[in-house]
């Protein structure tokens, strides 16, 4: 969909030139427009979910005419006074009117003060609530029109149980109001100083969490531009999501940085998400809870459910949002994200002084999923010109220290940037070495503002109070500078893989079913609300939406089994079928290769029998079709609290009950996705033939898993529980059978 | 057996005080000069390898009476004539006789030159060879008792074929001569000048390049003391590990921190690396060789393999070298495992001004394996005295941060340190908020002055010019200060791991067999060099050593066959047996499950059919019993370029196949590193019984890797590869079945 702006990496960007200077993310052909023909306010998937969220306006917010300060103090020692200091400060900056709102206080700090929020002279955009429990003024606040608030107090959902309904009755009370609400729990890092002298494209900060905003903020003591910083608290109405969509539609934010705790609304998630990758906007993201240490941490800090890891972490990478561990990777990915050009070429070279360094550098690129194209033979006798000719520049090129000292130096930055391949040079100076690294960085900085093209820089002197690094470095908007080559590799990864990612991407919001398939109505038939169905009932599930099960038979007698296994063909399995059977194998109520009528009418009694003993009620023996020779996966449905409905594949056996080597996608997602999932497996190989084998029905694979997607969106809600174990994906162009299902109605 | 001296961390070392400024790790106690005394100069094992390697005497090479300089240079412009100056200044340093050789200078920077070496009028401790070609200059070195040389010249093994032999003939002068050599390709870096007033424990550096060791270097100037520097070039003689044994012996050593590219001599570095955790000296390693890129680059460096990387990883593993990725991981690592006092337990608490700091902190710690106790609560009672009641202070301890700004900071961290299960604080200061994070600071280093614990702090500013940061922390060598998140992580998990892993340390060098086993009689017997057993030839071997195969006799005719399985008893398995036979099942040459003399008859004549009609050469056909109900391994001896043969363990059937899920250590290894090997397989799980199935006899599978461990050492040399394949480990108290085995003799 961006196809026609960003061309891709490995066709129209090699081909484009950007101007200088122009951010190319924001050209008047941005897809936003056209998506939201697609889908408007209201509109709805299968499922019932929002196909579209709409964009919070919240310019009032951040840059308010008037400004109310409730509780405002200038008591010297109150707590409150600090903070409304801070906020007659900011409201000069931005220029709003500030009113203190005190009911015994005639000014405060020489301004005017009313007692109540209907006494101030003019509507106020913002009131600031400096009180312990804001919920009593909220319909004040209504009657005086305010836009917006923001509440300080703590004790909500962080305490526990009491804390949250507190938090729901300000949620509902500030919905019923019309108000938008930030907090409570937050604090004062909205009304900060920026600095407004800094140019290009800026980062964009919502934290969850003020102290882990910090280092983000302090980036602009480096020259990084910030334009917002949205610390949500508790979010009981505003969210991370909000701010994500506000922030993607705002000309000057090039990055969206975010520190998430815990997320409100998965939905609301994918579609700021969602917004953000068609306008080309990166959100790049630290989202604790990888551990269950770190969820209930969490959990104890804003009172927010990390939601399963796995789940947030698929769901990030299906709309192109890039999480990071650190927060010094936050701030240098976001750095690079937000004041990078979109890349001519994915080819990355390593240059240095020593060989050593590209040596290192080059083995953790390549291990991270950089590419380091050889240059060419051309390219490498011009580069021996001036490089002596014992030294390798293939990539990496080693100059060996020497002509950085002299004109060699740009000579060969120039002619490395030059080459077609090259995309981005990456130049890690590993320690200060004033005769060599002080002029490379010069030349490394000169070069950049003569290219189009992304030049890197890694600054590995621990010390980091050099003028090399402070004045030359770090006074370059168009040079990238990190401290440590483990940073400039995942940002540049990042950068290469957004631009890849939003050049490709095609919203599945687009595509999102919004009326029941045919198969829906099939399906409801069989559903038994509260129960498990058996073997034979969730295979006819399946059926209904076109998946492929065994040729069965259930049946109830000897007789009727050796007429089904005729019907159905020998060799045959037979296996008892009830709604409350499992481990059916362990119990022995699995017989197969079954090759006569004799044997047909022994299992039959012998499996009857055993269900007997173990006390099973059966609704009859299962005479199916004998499936060979492909490989067991697993593909079902399975409900995650934050997003609903999510589809799994991985491979059966020992491989997803041992090694639970699974992919997870939370829908609506393309066939691109579902080919992704297959990616992730790590016994990927299996899928295309094992000892000599033939490749496997890949294509018919991820049929089936858009199948149970679908599934997933129309009955997700019905189904606590789906798992086809195991799906036979048998040989290239035969298909895949569904041999097991499992199915549990809510 | 440094029990006595560390204790454990479990038990002894919580009870241990250390007294401040002792450095524990060089107790007169130390347990080298008793492991001297099982293996001394010359020792070998049964595989002839060393089981001790001499530690050079390197005191003369570092501080050398007179030094010599070859070449030496006072004309402008001459690239000898910076590198003479540095040598004269670095000799004034460490008091040495300067000595300028020239054949027609008479004085160098106004210090007296003499033509030749043998004209220098005393003994020379070291000779600096600042010329093209050293080695016409060795004999005369020779002569004059040179005790060490070192030689900048390049263009030897790094630039292929013919200087690798041109390194090859200066190896072998210097070695005739018995001068030790530093280089070729090396540099200054040994002669730089280091700061002499800083206290402590130092770090030695090595580097196999210059530029890498850099940063290292720079540390100084963040007051982290450095002691040496060796920079090793090519390593024609003095290599990575000659330093490492050297650097574990001083008693200014701290840590020995490494750049490598490749190493030399496996064994060589096994031995140092066991000499340096026999010593408590922890040793920090960048390895480069992660990737073919990487690997490829670093040989065109220093003309090096840099061997199999996963070889190489484990045998750093097995002697506790601690391998790190970025230069940033080995400084942080490095300083803290020089400085810091053993742990007093191995608790950990993460304290903050943030409750999202200490939830990001605590996820990404307990995700890399640091253990977060949760405070008792009488602890946690102590801390709300002075944190308020509605924050969490079970650790991560959130303070919410107002308590920091007065006298209640200092208390809260002299309670938490009390605590008998904490070992390490740890604080992150996320970004710079001076009216809290100064005074915090300042509290911390106040703290770590009267405690034996380790006090670690995360200054997370970008920009780290600040006060607090620059002159409190860094001020402070009872601190430890990190930039990041993630390489404190690094840093405490290695230094818990280092202490974890000396005080358990039992050398396998002492251990090692230095004499045939009976088996090794019986086993040269058996083999065929330059051949490739048969199944039952590979089957004997084992036998020979003690691992269990199948009841099963070798049979050439069908009434043979009946009466073999009449003994091994049914049902029985057949199989084709032949030297060259491979892929056995996919050629339909495996029977499995006869039940009959005459199903045995029918397929006794199906095998020799089949091999027939493919044209296998057959020695007979295998009549075994049947082994099931255990779970397939696969235990094998393959050869590694760098350490010889090594023993590799691996999950059987698609497990290895497809996901190469197995584990290798490096001979000679103890029972300990057996069992590790097991816990690093992924699939680890299926041990412990699958599917409600019985736990197998993991007793049994460690007592043949053992075994297998035994046959590489006595015939890792003959033997190209051994693959036992699959091992059939059966249910706890039942043994392990070797199924099928390959042996292919040199």
């Amino acid at each position: 969909m961006l196809g026609s702006t960003h061309g891709t990496l490995t066709s129209g960007l090699r081909a484009r030139v950007v101007a200088c200077g122009e951010h190319p993310l924001r050209g008047a052909d941005a897809v936003h427009d056209t998506a939201s023909v697609v889908a408007s306010d209201g509109d709805t998937d299968v499922s019932g979910r929002l196909l579209y969220a709409p964009v919070p306006d919240l310019d009032r917010f951040f840059r308010p005419s008037s400004v109310a300060v409730i509780g405002a103090s200038d008591t010297e020692g109150r707590p409150n006074t600090g903070i409304t200091r801070q906020l007659v400060a900011w409201a000069g900056r931005v220029g709003a009117r500030l009113h203190p709102v005190h009911p015994s206080r005639t000014e405060v700090f020489g301004i005017p003060c009313v007692p109540r929020i209907g006494s101030v002279p003019e509507p106020v955009d913002l009131a600031v609530l400096l009180v312990g429990d804001p919920l009593p003024l909220i319909d004040e606040l209504a009657d005086a029109k305010v836009k917006f608030a923001v509440a300080f107090a703590a004790g909500y959902a962080e305490t526990g149980e009491d804390g949250a309904a507190a938090q729901s009755r300000l949620a509902a009370a500030v919905e019923r109001a019309g108000i938008r609400l930030l907090g409570p729990n937050t604090n004062l890092n909205a009304f900060e100083e920026f600095r407004d002298d800094l140019d290009g494209p800026a980062i964009a900060l919502i934290t969850q969490s003020g102290h882990q905003g910090r280092p983000l903020f302090t980036l602009q003591e480096l020259g990084i531009r910030l334009s917002h910083w949205a610390p949500t608290g508790n979010e009981a109405d505003l969210e991370t999501s909000d701010f994500i969509s506000y922030f993607a539609e705002r000309p000057e934010v090039g990055a969206i940085a975010c520190y998430v705790e815990g997320l409100k609304d998965g939905r609301a998630f994918l579609l700021a998400a969602d917004r953000a990758a068609r306008r080309g906007v990166p959100v790049v993201a630290v989202k604790v809870g990888r551990t269950e240490t770190g969820a209930r941490t969490a959990a104890s800090h804003t009172g927010k459910l990390t939601g399963a890891d796995r789940v947030v972490d698929s769901a990030m990478r299906q709309f192109g949002v890039i999480r990071v561990d650190g927060l010094d990777e936050l701030q240098d990915t976001s750095a690079l994200l937000a004041r990078a050009r979109p890349p001519l070429a994915d080819g990355v070279v390593v240059y240095s002084i020593s060989g050593g360094t590209g040596a290192h550098f080059a083995d953790l690129a390549t291990a991270a999923g950089l590419k380091l194209p050889g240059l060419s033979t051309a390219k490498q006798t011009e580069l021996h010109q001036w490089i002596p000719a014992d030294l390798s520049v293939a990539n990496p090129v080693d100059n060996g220290g020497h002509p950085v000292g002299d004109w060699r130096g740009r000579k060969i930055i120039d002619a490395i940037l030059a080459d077609p391949d090259v995309g981005v040079l990456i130049c890690p100076i590993t320690g200060p070495f004033p005769p060599m690294s002080d002029r490379l960085a010069q030349d490394l900085v000169d070069a950049a503002e003569r290219t189009d093209k992304l030049v890197c820089v890694v600054w590995g002197s621990p010390v980091g109070t050099e003028a090399a690094y402070r004045e030359t470095l770090l006074g370059s908007a168009r040079v990238a500078t990190f401290r440590t080559f483990a940073n400039c590799i995942t940002a540049v990864r990042a950068y290469l893989g957004h631009h890849r990612f939003t050049a490709g991407y095609l919203s599945p919001f687009d595509e999102a079913p919004r009326t029941p398939s045919p198969s829906f109505r099939k399906a409801q038939a069989l559903l038994r609300p509260g129960s498990r169905l058996s073997e034979h009932g969730a295979k006819q599930l399946l059926r209904a939406y076109g998946i492929r099960v065994p040729r069965e038979q259930l049946v109830t007698s000897a007789a009727a089994a050796v007429r089904a296994a005729g019907l159905v063909g020998y060799p045959v399995v037979m296996k008892a079928s009830g709604s409350l059977l499992a481990h059916k194998t362990e119990l022995g109520l699995v017989k197969i290769g079954l090759t006569s009528a004799s044997q047909v009418r022994d299992a039959y009694r012998e499996l009857t029998e055993i269900a007997r003993c173990e006390g099973t009620d059966l609704d009859g023996i299962l005479v199916c079709q004998m499936v060979e020779r492909g490989v067991e996966m697993v593909v079902g449905v399975t409900q995650d609290a934050l997003f609903g409905p999510t589809v799994t594949v991985g491979l059966g056996g020992i491989l997803v009950e041992v090694l639970r080597d699974t992919a997870v996608r939370v829908p609506p997602f393309g066939e691109g996705q579902a080919r992704a999932m297959l990616g992730e497996l790590r016994g990927r190989a299996l899928l295309d033939g094992v000892r000599g084998g033939p490749p496997l029905d890949v294509d018919a694979l991820v049929e089936v898993i858009l199948r149970v997607q679908r599934m997933a969106l129309e009955l997700g809600d019905e189904l606590s529980e789906l798992d086809i174990n195991p799906l036979m994906v048998l040989p290239r162009g035969q298909g895949a059978v569904a041999l097991d299902a499992l199915a549990v109605c809510r």
